[in-house]
Order: C-alpha cells, then sequence, then structure tokens
C-alpha cells in the first residue's frame, strides 16, 4: 500500500476553505477534510480488526498470533470503499443537516457497516453492551462473524440498514422505494459493480423516470467500480469509459467521476463531487417546487447525478502477499492475508497494516475514537445508523381505512348474484388512495403513504377504479390517448416484477403502506427477493429497537385456474408453496372465495405489519356467498362450516363426509358437487367448509394461526372422508395439515401441472378438480356409497365426457356448466 | 389506417434493383420487395384471421356474424411487427443463403409466429391436417387459442421458435446462448418495448461482451418499439431518441433506426437495415477469423448492429373504433375490435380490415398463397421454421465422457478419507471440457458442445480444476493478476443467474450440453425460468418431431448446511421443493453423498435428455462412503441399504428402526447417530438407507423412478420407525413418500429456517438434525426404548448443551464433533 495510508498533508488547509462553491448560506463551518480522513481510517482500521481480531489491540501491545480469530471470515475488499463513502457522506449530513439514509449494495461489506455504526455511537445506542471503548470495540471484533455473534453480511442488526446483505441486485429499487414521497430525504445508494450485472440491478437504473423531484426525495447513486467481483473483473470496469457514461446518461443521469488510490486526491475529488451533486439535486428539486408561472414552459427533464466512486478494490490493504499483487485485484476480495497465524511475514504485514491507520491518533487510551475522527459525525437523528426512516417502523402510523361495509355487495341468498371480486376490491382500494391523499373528511393535505404496484396490470386485473382517483406514475413525455399517466400518480406500473417487489420492499421498510398486484404466475419471478424480505422480517422482529413496518401485501389473480386464454404458459400456483416454506410467524396465505371475503381480508391485511400476506382472488364474474357480515366472520374465523351448503341442520351430528375449499374456483366447485350430492345421493349426510386463512390449517404449534387439534377435529372430523378442492398443488393441504388426527382420511384436489388453452370448466376436468369427479371422490371414500351409487359415478363420469366433447365442437363450456348457479 | 395498405407503388421498381450495395456476389437475383409485401399482407391476413374467424373466407361471400368465433383472443397489437420482420428475414436469408433463426421475444404473438409457419410450409410438414390451402386456413384458424387446439402464445409446438411465449425477459438471453459455437448461424431476436423494461432483458445486453466474433455466430437484435404495453406507453419509446441511441452504443452496439408507418417505404428501410447490418457481422467476422499478421494489431472492438423498429402498435389494424383511437396505442394490444358480433359498424370493420390486405392477390382460389407471396420464402432447411437449429435434438451428439473411473478417489472402508466432493467433480468436468475440445485420442478438432456456466462462482465452488484446460470467456480488455480469461474460454461467469440460465437454455435447445453450478440459496432467482423451461420440456416431449435435447443440469453447492460464514443470507433448500412441483417426466432431483456418488450422477446427468436435473452437493471436505463400483451401483439403484453402517447381518430379519438420509451432511449425522446407537445401545436392530435420488421416494405410479410399494416397503419395512435426514425441508420427503405404507412411520428431521453466522454442526443443532437429535428421536419412537436407554437419551441432550457453550466459547464445533470419523 504505497500511497495509501500518508497523510493527506493539505486537508487542513483544504478544510479551512469551502470544499465547494456550491454550499448553501448560511452553511456551518466546513468539515476538514483531514477529520474526514481520521474517521475513514478508524472505519478501515476497526473493519480489518473485525476480520482478523478476537480481541481490541492495547497500545504497545505488539500484535500476536494469539490476538488473531481461530477462522478468518469476511469481505475487506469492499469495505474500505464503503468506509470512504460513510466517511464522506457524513461530512456532507453535517455540513447541509441532510436528511440522509444509505443502501449499501455490496451488503456483504458487513465490517465497515458495522465500524461505521460503532463510531458513530449508534450501535452503542442499541447494544449497551458494546461500548465506544476498549471494552466496546473488543466485543464488536470477536462478534463479527462469530458463532453467538453478528453476520458477515449487512442484516437488520445494523443500525441504519433496510437493506439485506445477501443476495445481490435490488439495492438501487431500494433506494427509490425509500425516496418515494419523502420530499426531504436524500437515499444514497452505493452499487457495486458486481452487482451492477445482475439483471434487477440493471433494470433498476431506470427508477429514477418514476422519480417525481416535485414530490419525492432523492436517490444518489455511487456505482463504486472496485474492478472486481470474487474472481473475475467486472464487466462495467472494462468496457470503455465512454460506454458508461453513455450508459448512465441513457437511463437519465449525469455521471460525475471521482477516480485514484491517493487518499489526498481522493478526499478532495469527493468532497466536491458530493457537494456539486447535492447542489444539482437541489436545483433539480427547487425547479420542480416552484411553480410555473402562467404561461411558461414546464420543467426540463432533469438529469441526476450519479457518482462513479473507481477506487482500488482492498484500497489500504497489503498490496502484495507473498510476492502477488492483492489490492485492486480479485484477491482482495475477502481476507487478504490468510496465514497470519502460523506465518510470520503475513502476521507483520498484518500489523503494518493495522499501523498504517496510526490508530494512535485515531482512539485515546481508553478506545474512544478521538474529536477528530468524530468531527464530521452528525449529532442525533442525522446520524446514519440513527435515521429514522432507516427504522420505519418508528415512522409508521396506521392508513385511515374506509369501513369495507361500504363497498361489499349485497347477498341475500348464496350465490345469486355475480361479481368481479377484484373489481369490487379496486373500488375500496380507490378511496384507500382518496383518504391517503387527503380526500377524506377533513383530512387537510394528505398523508401520501399507500401506493399500488404492478407490472402495468392493474386495469387487467380489474383494479381500475383506481384511476377515478389518481393516475400511474410517469415523468417523461405523454402523448394524446394515453390513460392516466401523471408525475404524482400513487399506482406504480412498470414491466418488472422485479422492481414492483424492490421499490415496495424500501418503502415498507421506510413505514409506509402498499400491495402489489401480480399475474400469479409470474408472482415466481420475485421469489428470491421474498426470501430476502421474510429473512429481514425475521430478523428484525427478533429486535426490539426495530419497531414494526407495514407488511408485504401480495394481491395475486389472473390465477391459475383462469389461464383459458393465455394457456399453459401462464399457470403456475406455487407460490403459495414458496412462502409457506418460511418462517411461520411471517407469512399468511389466504384465499378470499368472494367479493366481500376478499374486501375483509384485504381490509385485515392493510392493518397488519411484519409480515408478508399473499391473497389469492379472482377477477371474472363469480358468485358471492357471504354477506358483508358473514365474510368479516367467516375470515376473522379463517375457515368455517358453510352450514347452508351441506345437509347439516344438527352440527352434533357427524356428517358422512366433508366437502372442503381453498379458493375461489374450488369452492365453486365443491357446491357444485355438494348440489349434484344432494340431487343424487338423498340421505348423505354432507358438510361443506371453507378455507380462507389457510394457516388454520396448521397446528398451533407451528404456526400463530393455527387451528388447536380440538377445533381441527370439530371442523374436519377425525374419521369422516374430507374431500378437499385446493386452489394450489395439493400437496401444501396434506403438508399443513399432516400432523391432523384425521390426516390419512385427507384426499386432496389441486392443480397438477395439467393445462393448456382451454375453457375455465375443462382446466378442472384436466386437474381431476371438476365438481363431477369431487362427486366420484365421494362416492370413492364414504363406505359402503361406492355400491348404492353406483350409476351416480357412471352419470359423472359421462358428464365429463359429455362435457369434452362439447367444448372441442363448441370452444366453450356446456351452457349447464357455465350459467350453473347455486341457488 | 389511412396509408397502411396502400400497394407500395415503388416496389417493383425497388424489387428490380439491389435493395443494397452491400450484397455479396455471387449473389441470387434479388427479390423484389413487392413480394416481401405480399408475403407480409398474406401474414397480417392470416393473423387476423386467427384471432377473429372459425373458417377460411370463400372469396365472393361477405363476411357475416356466423363467420367470427364465440371468444375473440389472441394479440393483435405485436403481430403485424413480428410478421413484418419475418417477411424481411425470408428474403434476406433467401438471397444470401442464411443459415438463421428467430427468437421472438413477444412470443404473445402467437398468430403472427403460426402464420409465418403455414406459410413457408413448415406448419404442413410437422402438421399434415393442417395443409396450405383453404382447408388448412380454416383449422388454422379455428385452431387458434381455442379448446384442443394451439395456443394464443409462441410455445414448443410452433416449429422453429425455441423461446416459450409466457414470462418475458429471456429472448436475448436465449438467443445468445443459441449463437454461443454456431460460428455460421444468426441468431435474429425480436425484441419487445414491454420485455425491454424487465429486469433480466436490460441485464441481457451485455451478452454480447461475452461473443467470441472468430467462434459464435451472430446475434441481430431488433428492438422493436412499438410503443405501448397493456396499458402503459413503454419506458424506452418515451426516453429521447438520443438517450436509446446511448443506452444501445453503452451496451456494445451499433443502433440502426427503421422508423415510420408507411409500409413502402418501412420496406426499402428494412431491407436496406438489414442488408447493412448483415454486412457489418459479416466483417466483424471476417476480421475476427482472418489471423491477425504478426507484429500486426489485435481486432478492435466491434460494434454490433442492432435494429430499433419503430412502428405503430397494431399497425394495419383499425385505426379508430368507435371513434377512438386504436393503431399505435396500448389499445391495440389484443383485440381492437370487441363487437363484431353484435355490432354491425365493427363487423363492417373487421371486412374492411381484411379486405386491406387484398386477399384476392395473395390466395388462390384454392386458398393457396399465390407464387408471388412465397417468392420471398427461403428453400428447405433454410426456411424459418424448418431450421435444424431451433429443433436441436436433431443436431444433439451425445457428449464424449471420460470414464469416471479414473477421477474416482479409492474407498477402502467408508469413512476413512476426505475429499471435496465438487473439487473431484472438477477433475472430471475439467477432461469432460478437454474432450469436448478435441483433447481426446484422435478426435481432431472437437466439437464445441459443452459450457460450465455460472455466476462467478466456479473457483469458489472448488470446480477450478476446469483452468487447467479451459478460461472463462472474455472479450473486454485484460490486465495483469486476471485469472484464467479469453474469448474462446469455455466457462460462462457473470455475476447473474438469469443470464446464465438464459444461455443455458439456449445452448441446450439448439443441442448443445451443459451445467450450471450455482450457490444453492440464490437458485431461486431463476425459479420462474425453471418454471418455462420445464413446461417447454413437457410441450416438446409430447410432439414427435421434436427431437429430445441435453438435460438442463444444476449443481448447487455452496449449500445450506455449509453457511457457517455467510449465514441466514445465505440460506435456502427450497428449489428442490420448486422443482419437485414441476411435471414429474421432466424433473430429476439427486442428492450425492460423497465424491463418487457425485461423479457417477453427474455422469448420468449429462447423458440424459429433455429432463430438469438437480444435483446438490457439497464443495467441503467430506468422508468417502463408497468405492466407485459401490457408488456407481447406489446411484442406479437411486437408493439403498447401507449394510456395513447398520447392524443388519441378515436382512430377511427386520430392524427395529430405519435411519435414513438423503444428502451430504444428513448422511454424516445419520452415520454418526448410527455410530452412538450401536455404542450406547446394544441389541437395537439398525437399519440404515441412503437416498442419493429422491424421486425414487415417489409410487412408481406418480414419477417414472418411483420405486414399486413392494421394493420401498422391503427398504423401508411398512411398520417400524424411519428417522430420517434431509437436506432440505422436511415436507418434501413426507410429499414424496406421502402414498407409501409406512408413511405413518416416517419422521422427517430437515431445514427448518433456522440459522445464523455459527459454525456447521451448530447449524444442524439448531435445525433439530444433528447426531444426538437423531438418537434421541430413534429412542422416542423404536416401542420399549424411551424407558430402556433414558440415560442414553440424557447423554444426547447434554452432548447438544455442552456443545453449544463451547461454540460460545471457542467460535468453533467441539473437536470431538469435528475430528469425528466413522471408522
Amino acid at each position: 500500500m504505497p500511497t495509501a495510508n500518508a497523510a493527506p498533508a493539505a486537508n487542513a488547509a483544504a478544510g479551512t476553505a469551502p470544499v465547494s462553491g456550491a454550499a448553501p448560506a448560511p452553511a456551518p463551518a466546513p468539515t476538514p477534510l483531514r477529520t474526514v480522513d481520521a474517521y475513514w481510517r478508524a472505519a478501515n482500521y476497526l473493519s480489518v480488526g473485525q476480520i482478523y481480531l478476537r480481541d481490541a489491540l492495547r497500545p504497545a501491545h505488539p500484535l500476536t498470533p494469539d490476538h488473531i480469530k481461530p477462522r478468518l471470515l469476511g469481505h475487506w475488499g469492499t469495505s474500505p470503499g464503503l468506509t470512504f463513502v460513510h466517511a464522506h457522506l457524513n461530512r456532507l449530513i453535517r455540513e447541509h443537516a441532510l436528511d440522509l439514509i444509505t443502501v449499501l449494495g455490496p451488503g456483504h461489506g458487513g465490517p465497515a457497516a458495522l465500524a461505521c455504526s460503532w463510531l458513530d455511537g449508534t450501535y452503542t445506542d442499541h447494544y449497551p453492551d458494546v461500548p465506544r471503548d476498549a471494552e466496546g470495540m473488543a466485543r464488536l471484533f470477536a462478534a463479527f462473524s462469530a458463532p453467538g455473534g453478528v453476520p458477515s453480511h449487512v442484516a437488520a442488526n445494523v443500525p441504519g440498514s433496510i437493506h439485506e446483505g445477501g443476495e445481490l441486485g435490488y439495492s438501487l429499487a431500494h433506494a427509490f422505494g425509500a425516496a418515494f414521497d419523502n420530499p426531504d430525504l436524500v437515499v444514497a445508494c452505493v452499487v457495486g459493480d458486481g452487482e451492477a450485472e445482475t439483471g434487477p440491478l440493471e433494470g433498476s437504473w431506470k427508477s429514477v423516470r418514476f422519480l417525481n423531484p416535485a414530490t419525492d426525495g432523492a436517490v444518489l447513486p455511487i456505482l463504486h467500480l472496485n474492478g472486481y467481483k470474487i474472481a473475475n473483473p467486472t464487466v462495467l470496469d472494462r468496457i470503455p469509459r465512454e460506454h458508461l457514461d453513455a450508459l448512465l446518461t441513457a437511463h437519465g443521469y449525469d455521471p460525475r467521476w471521482v477516480v485514484g488510490d491517493d487518499p489526498h486526491q481522493l478526499h478532495r475529488q469527493m468532497a466536491e463531487t458530493l457537494d456539486g451533486a447535492l447542489a444539482t439535486i437541489r436545483s433539480i428539486q427547487d425547479a420542480a417546487r416552484t411553480p410555473v408561472p402562467a404561461g411558461g414552459s414546464t420543467h426540463p427533464r432533469p438529469a441526476w447525478p450519479v457518482i462513479v466512486l473507481r477506487t482500488p478494490k482492498g484500497w489500504t490493504g497489503p498490496h502484495a502477499v507473498d510476492g502477488v499483487q492483492v489490492e485492486d485485484t480479485w484477491r482482495s476480495h475477502q481476507v487478504p492475508l490468510n496465514g497470519v497465524r502460523e506465518n510470520g511475514d503475513h502476521l507483520r504485514q498484518l500489523a503494518e497494516w493495522l499501523d498504517s491507520y496510526r490508530p494512535g491518533e485515531l482512539f485515546d487510551a481508553a478506545g474512544r475514537p478521538t474529536a477528530e475522527v468524530l468531527a464530521c459525525v452528525p449529532d442525533g437523528e442525522h446520524r446514519i445508523g440513527a435515521n429514522r426512516h432507516a427504522n420505519g417502523g418508528l415512522l409508521t402510523r396506521s392508513l385511515e381505512l374506509p369501513p369495507t361495509g361500504a363497498y361489499a355487495v349485497p347477498v341475500d341468498r348464496p350465490g345469486e348474484t355475480l361479481h368481479e371480486p377484484t373489481r369490487v376490491l379496486g373500488t375500496w382500494l380507490r378511496d384507500v388512495i382518496k383518504l391517503d391523499l387527503g380526500g377524506g373528511a377533513g383530512t387537510g393535505a394528505g398523508r401520501h403513504a399507500f401506493r399500488l404496484f404492478g407490472p402495468d396490470e392493474t386495469a387487467s386485473n380489474h383494479l381500475d377504479a383506481v384511476f377515478e382517483v389518481t393516475d400511474r406514475t410517469w415523468t417523461l413525455r405523454t402523448l394524446p390517448g394515453d390513460d392516466h399517466l401523471a408525475p404524482e400518480g400513487r399506482v406504480m406500473e412498470v414491466l418488472s416484477e422485479h422492481l414492483c417487489q424492490g421499490w415496495l420492499e424500501g418503502y415498507l421498510l421506510t413505514g409506509r403502506h402498499g400491495l402489489f398486484s401480480c399475474y400469479e404466475a409470474f408472482i415466481h419471478i420475485i421469489d428470491s427477493m421474498l426470501n430476502q424480505h421474510v429473512k429481514w422480517l425475521k430478523t428484525a422482529r427478533a429486535l426490539p429497537w426495530r419497531a414494526p413496518v407495514p407488511s408485504l401485501n401480495y394481491l395475486l389473480t389472473s390465477h391459475v385456474w383462469r389461464q383459458d386464454h393465455n394457456g399453459f404458459s401462464h399457470q403456475d400456483p406455487g407460490f403459495l408453496d414458496h412462502v409457506a416454506n418460511k418462517t411461520a410467524d411471517v407469512v399468511r396465505l389466504y384465499l378470499p372465495p368472494d367479493a366481500n371475503t376478499l374486501l375483509a381480508v384485504a381490509d385485515h391485511c392493510l392493518r397488519s405489519r411484519d409480515q408478508v400476506n399473499v391473497i389469492v382472488a379472482g377477477k371474472n364474474p363469480s358468485p358471492d356467498w357471504l354477506s358483508p357480515a358473514e365474510a368479516a366472520r367467516h375470515c376473522e374465523r379463517g375457515l368455517g362450516i358453510w352450514e347452508w351448503a351441506g345437509t347439516e341442520d344438527d352440527l352434533a351430528t357427524d356428517p358422512d363426509v366433508v366437502l372442503a375449499a381453498a379458493g375461489d374456483v374450488p369452492t365453486l366447485e365443491v357446491l357444485a358437487a355438494a348440489k349434484l350430492l344432494r340431487e343424487h345421493v338423498p340421505g348423505l349426510r354432507i358438510r361443506v367448509v371453507n378455507v380462507v386463512d389457510l394457516m388454520r390449517l396448521q397446528p398451533e404449534s407451528e404456526h400463530p394461526h393455527g387451528l388447536s387439534d380440538a377445533e381441527f377435529d370439530a371442523v374436519f372430523t377425525t374419521d369422516k372422508p374430507v374431500v378437499f378442492a385446493f386452489h394450489g398443488y395439493a400437496s401444501l393441504i396434506h403438508r399443513l395439515a399432516y400432523r391432523r388426527h384425521g390426516h390419512a382420511n385427507l384426499h386432496v384436489r389441486g392443480y397438477k401441472e395439467q393445462g393448456s388453452t382451454t375453457t375455465p370448466f375443462d382446466m378442472l376436468v384436466r386437474n381431476d378438480t371438476d365438481r363431477f369427479k369431487l362427486v366420484c371422490d365421494v362416492i370413492d371414500r364414504v363406505p359402503g356409497l361406492a355400491t348404492r351409487a353406483a350409476a351416480v359415478r357412471q352419470l359423472m363420469t359421462d358428464a365429463r365426457a359429455r362435457h369434452r366433447a362439447w367444448i372441442v365442437e363448441h370452444g366453450e363450456d356446456l351452457p349447464e356448466i357455465r350459467d350453473w348457479t347455486w341457488s
């Protein structure tokens, strides 16, 4: 490390002059860059310490193998870049009294994030057993990447973070999600050049096209080119610089480069560039927030600043090890010196490395950071680790939700009327948005804390009532014929499920509310993002200082059973299985069978916190089963017996068979099957059960919503056959009900990967989930019925064959099926 | 449609002159653009016919409501653009005798693809009941998007396609995958401006940085800006044109625009642009394929042509309907005229629309396309629908695989030696690549039909032996210190799981072989792509004319049980569940327990066809259990009793308990548990079973690999407790074994979402899958043992507590666990 740690001699001078001509007046005294360098060196020292040391070093105690951890873990390569950015953002916040949070794409740089949180005191605020002194430093070092300690990746345990540091690709989407509707917030987002290769990240740059400078905050991307991934160079570092400039310009940015490896030069460049970037952001925002005089032209399209920071990977670390260059190569990705316990040369190099930061200037005898180190750190809630936006639960306020009763459809008798459930929901969501915009009685300016997200499917999913009160978010040019586009629109549509998910996550984690509506088959696109969000929530829920945030709500529609048009390419109900694998505390699966239950479920979900709620509902006309009051009660119970659909007058007498359903289409088939059985098999005692909250099927020991065994047995019996028609793959029901007494009697029908372009009813037939098959299942399973009802069985089999022949000839379902009604 | 269908008057003239100055000599006579227009009009007519008509129209029969389908389905908006591209590509192929395939990103434009396939005769080749005459036309129309007919999206049933038209985002990745190692192939890839918004597509542009012009074919992207998605404008159409130019330039392309709505102008522009693009491609390839003279400079970095085609959405369709503009707006996305059966105006508009193509000039009295329509269509296998690359099984040749025996580790006694399974596999893969490159005895120039794919993890996954014979694919500049980068490298590393998957799919579907190695937790990134590939294979397997293609092989390593360093952020074994939901014929899940079984499984997978094989294997040192011969036998059986690990001398006597495992780490724990039980509970009859092929657990009725019940019962018994330690979520084992006789006795331990940064053994303890817990499970389940072995149970419980205390203090596992051996 030849020049890396030379004292930046000119910094004292630089510190007394304004770092940039753009500083706003009246400004606090400029922070000397000398102190920024001191902070940076301290953070680097602490990063190295976390990776290598089991204890804090005491002055004048030479480094020995005993100081070294038994296993060396952690990512050094990205850390000095992250600490550099932090040091400079501290100065920027302090000088401009900014409201600023960071999103660290290279979240594997845990040592850097932890070092900075410890330095700004926020780590100690939340973990008082890790004070800002030698004892605390020792604990910081010992806990890093150690069993029972803290992860090596940035996770929810790090104050000031809203971004899980596992899988790469989502930093920029999270940053924009945080910035929406936070007009005074700046989100500084470090994007690693490794992460920049992922599809989701490449697709995130365009988020700036959806940012409204008048009402949203700013995102300042800092593309950190350190040149290497694990073992490869990065694409963006090896393409011609003019290509990278063109790329960022094309996406709507104004790139500003900070390049080098000499800290003195880099500090000056970075400070000036940050000041300039902030000035540009302010000027864009000021222009957008100044009313355009009548007759004046509209605001020009802004080019938002982006910083390209080109510093060596493993900067300030060992330049070469065993004669091989390490600094500024992929070899510095993790632990640059691996043999420090056995190899004297390595140990000596580590000692020199630590000494190069001149710790004696950075920490006093008690291990406390010196005043110079802390001089650039902002105060109180301005500290990056203390910003309330990064602990969004602190800012969360419940949405003002309109009472669902006013939107519910009247149901005098079950199944007499048809409604499109999502269309009914759309009218309620319209007024959720209206109230959030201040449309309620006397609520004034509104909260602007709810958005609807979806990949160009809001209208397709029949939620278009929302466009009566708002538009789609759109800042680019518009043309005649465009439908509801405006910069201040509350509906975020972009043909990228990744962006919808990432934006929403960022929006929720900063304390706001949202709903993501998506075609069911394509929600698998964000399986992996869901994983990370659930991991975040699971970890955050265990941290008392993390206040609960609004839940992540999915509305999956255009679902598997109504893909008669799009066919096999649009069929997959497996997201339910994926979510069911996740931590029980966090996940909920809802399958409302009609419009009124959908309203009740949606209302519940928008009130909940720290959860992932998946709602599957139809957009096609389907029967209304429950009145508003019945729907509310049913959803509160999560499942229940529909007495009117079965033959039961006296619930104390066990039925001969239980017909159960979860999902709107399966519910219809189960009711049709019940009707057929009542008609054709008189005397058979039938119970009909509907499940709206799937987790009720799990034992209470496994899931907080789980029914007790006694409750479960009372509904499903312990010994009677249960024929269960399910929206998804049958195995999920078996999995949830596996430990129940009556499990051996449970026979589940569901989607089994059979489908094509066909009619709605034929989809059911192909997957053996149609009413006729369900009747056969009952006949086959109720003792003694196979013989008694053999003719009925044949009738059902014939009906299936007749249906098949009909659709081939007519291209649509049999009229008696199409027009079937319960009543 | 004001000008859209005016006869392009100048085309006759244009047709007699060369369409471009760049035509190579000796060239066939240039195809008159008049004929290209005729083909285009015919394809448009057929597209409209598929959407609206139940039958072919006969000349002089006026259109009546009876001609109209009962339900109008299909996507008109994108279709005229796709037919336009097809018409012009036909001309290009014909004039230049090209080997060209298409990838249609807007795969929902099924009508266009089907129309073109019918016109070039390839549809009839494969579906003789749909001849190229009026009868065939009627069947083409009737079958489109009809029950029992063909899907409205492009799927495997369309000749010439390798791209499922469901979920958007993967066209460009597929196109590049097809082009790799096919030096003479041109892949024309239509990217819709909707698809262009997805993250995976945005991340795919850079594929060109991995294309070696010397040895790979060319991809010609055609970015089709028709301006709209379902209900929104597209981002790329509304950003300034200079931004889009900059974006494509930045990604390494040379954009060429074709813009307008006047067919006459557009035909000329498109023809010239395509000729120019082809000339550029040839010149890039010629330069790269010409040896550089000694001392000469290397080839300059090429800028590959990309065509930006800006035509109206719904071009040539109704310009306005009911006074509202439809053409060139989002309203033309699906069916522009919706009321044709009831609304006389709509019906008249449809009749005019159909007539505007002047079908009398396009089809003879028998409904056959006229000579003019077919004049631009290439012959034989040059037809887009007949290109063998798009039916890759026709070109597939088995890999020459080195016998695994030479790479296997010797195993005299089980568990005496340790190896890193993936490192052993790496040596074999090295020689797979070597043979493929022609390194075998006397095989000459090599096939170049195998690549290894992974997101910068080949070395991290311990497969780095491959770098002894090849490099990573890299065409950008290199620096000293770079590790094995070369344009001709066979290892494709990019930090994008989407690209790895997309490239590999394209490579496989064109008849080559590959393996995708990935961290287990992050493979969920491509869950949705896997869905689409399985759908493709399921459909293709049912088509006799689709020859089987090499399987899609995953090696998942850095798996859930060895994330002690990275912690919770890197843990998720759920890909197995996701895959298990898919069509049984297609999917296979393998969990080889050691190095030799991994070799045997990999060898099997690389020989298989039309499947998705998921292999989960460790990269850490782990015991070798089976000799090469035993490993081969075990993998062939898929599961088996390890007599040496249990207490059984006589298999005819049932054991008291079965201890089963699937996965390397669970196998180790089961063997450790067996050893503990043998030591502490003498007399207990223990059977140890290892499962390598998970699908063996399913009944033979459910999966082709399923064991018969008799076989299953012989191994697992019907009445003895089975304690099963599993690599993934326990529910998967229950799901697979659900119908087995002994299922009620099956007790499964596996990953249950508990984890953090901790030691390897602690991961097992946290998830109740450690040896001590397994011993307790046995004691709790074998009748009578709870009392007899109460002390042993306590011993085990104490051991867990001792371990927990130890790791908190020492940061590593107890030495007796770390150094435990079987022997």
